[in-house]
């Protein structure tokens, strides 16, 4: 199975609506940054990151002039050794950041390349414990009054939804503790109710919260403060007695280390988008493993449905709503709270490549060579 | 001091000999990314990063597109400020790694702005503490026969210095120990000496070492293992008995305090130009000299002889030898075992623009504009 094309594809999109969080103020667009694998034998793979709106230039730099080299010519096969080899090749400009989301990408191809050469789905080919998988709803809800923020739960729930997750990080700790208080009268007891600060908090701040929400019932409470304070999450973990989730912001499988041994995390996050792709986030999910630990993800649930579904530890899947499933065709479908990954082998995600041609940023010299992997 | 225009230019530098390390394998080539910041009243500032040989396309795409625009028309005296928020802007592709590398040469020039607008070196300007530095040879030596290394060795003690490093990490320990024992017998006992094991080996192996190290009087152990392993370096710190030095691949403040914290390092190393630049640079000395420890260096001795020479906690300045100085019109000198910062305003530095030409990369399309700092 041996890697004879690469080819890559920056594409910036902007939101339906712009959006905000806590922390990374109004955004207005996502990119994605696209690989397609291709063997001597026509075989396609297809991998793909995605950012909040900057660096995605940057890693197709990055795949293109310090990847390409180590993939090409390589058995796919071997995805452990090239990992390795694309990890010490950025190495010095790496160690995680900006280098484990190309790393990302191109993993995530290879992988996909694998499943279509075996004609196995992702989910079977790396474990096959489950098809079914728990969902919540991950909202970015900050900017809403909170009529609105009642509103879009009622939607949610209307939608299947028995899990939501709203954000927290108001300007005044008891706004954030009333709209907590708000949905979780209007859901009731039996729907999970998540919380996610954004690391918009100081540790005390975090602390003090966490204990106000505690009658809430909140099932976990998401970066409560930036993800290099391993000792301040420990601390928030057990003053605040609410669970701590995290990862989106961890990039490589020694912070995840960190972050578990020192008992910072109950529900590890990692993003197979920006941990290193597949072979990382397993990694990860394995080592969450040993520490009696599930886990969850963040954005891109049509990949993460297929790895939750292949490990025993699968804590509840985010479905985010950054909308790149506009430019879908096959989006996986919730039903009462649940969703079923594929049968189509590798990650069996179908884009809408016309849809998506607008968006192209580079390169952009090419309309010549189609861009579309094989089914 | 409005900021005004920023330039940015990608080069791309043949090495004099190709040289290996343990880990980084031969490389080859080495990658500048320069950054000219002019205010509107014509004072330019002069900033730059380097990589060995891979990103240096995706630093300038994250310099260009995400951190221009954070910069122009602020104040360039509001540092504090624009380094936070160029912390935020590349957050989810950053935490270190490759944005780190764009933040430092960004940053070093809107110091050499403000040095060049008040007319104070770097060293006065950052705290002044002592205009004489220690300096010590970084050999990149894992290649040369025993010979050549002894060869090298009394050439260094001929061209003044009176400490010199060399590399570490041969397929069998006793080859490393045989190399130190010999260095160590030419030099005599009044020269310092270091090693430098480039993260080539596991916990066990480095202990082992250090141990048998410890009758040959080394002043530090550099990089015994990867910096992620911070309970790994702690142990050898511990056990091995000889003092760790580590840092040109920590890139972020929180990871020099992990390692700090748990005692996994003696002489934290960081690099102004890929920690994020003076700012960051600064305070990792800070939280160094509250823990009672001494800094050292890595690379661009141009740039780090002023940091010591500004901070009370200097350790020795090391010595690059990748030859950057080659492009350098006014290189400092080395003068029994000292170097001393030079008086001009912000770093001072000259580059011989012309010998650089044929080495960019990028833009391509820019011979009209030129890139020369006022001195």
């Amino acid at each position: 199975m041996l890697i004879a094309e690469l080819e890559s594809r920056h594409y910036r999109i902007p939101l339906p609506t712009p959006m905000t969080d806590s922390t990374h103020g109004n955004m207005t667009h996502f990119e994605v940054v696209m690989v397609r694998l291709r063997t001597q034998n026509g075989i396609e793979g297809l991998g793909y990151t995605y950012t909040i709106g900057q660096g995605g230039a940057a890693i197709r730099s990055l795949i293109e002039e310090a990847l390409k080299p180590v993939v090409l010519r390589k058995d796919a096969r071997r995805v452990e050794a090239i990992w390795e080899e694309m990890w010490w090749r950025l190495h010095y400009v790496g160690r995680g950041g900006l280098a484990s989301f190309a790393i990302s990408a191109v993993d995530i191809a290879i992988w996909d390349l694998i499943g279509k050469h075996d004609k196995v789905p992702f989910w079977r080919l790396l474990g096959g414990h489950s098809n079914t998988v728990l969902a919540y709803i991950g909202g970015i809800d900050l900017h809403l009054s909170l009529e609105e923020l009642l509103a879009q739960t009622r939607e949610n729930l209307a939608r299947g939804y028995r899990a939501i997750k709203i954000k927290v990080g108001q300007s005044h700790v008891r706004e954030d503790v009333e709209r907590v208080r708000a949905v979780r009268e209007l859901i009731g007891p039996d729907i999970r109710l998540m919380v996610d600060a954004n690391m918009r908090w100081n540790v005390e701040t975090a602390i003090r919260t966490a204990r106000q929400l505690q009658e809430y019932d909140v099932y976990w409470l998401e970066e409560p403060t930036i993800p290099d304070d391993v000792a301040g999450h420990a601390r928030i973990a057990q003053e605040g007695g609410v669970p701590i989730a995290t990862g989106e912001n961890l990039h490589t499988l020694y912070e995840f280390r960190q972050m578990i041994q020192h008992g910072g995390i109950a529900f590890p996050e990692p993003d197979v988008t920006n941990i290193g792709g597949i072979t990382n986030w397993l990694r990860v999910a394995r080592l969450a493993h040993a520490h009696n630990l599930a886990v969850t993800t963040h954005g891109v649930h049509e990949l993460h449905l297929h790895l939750l579904a292949a490990i025993p530890n699968a804590s509840y899947l985010e479905i985010h709503s950054f909308g790149l499933e506009r430019f879908i065709l096959n989006p996986p479908q919730l039903q009462d709270g649940v969703m079923v990954p594929g049968e189509a082998p590798g990650h069996g995600v179908h884009f809408d490549w016309e849809a998506l041609a607008p968006y192209l940023v580079a390169p952009r010299e090419t309309e010549t060579a189609p861009f579309v992997a094989t089914a």
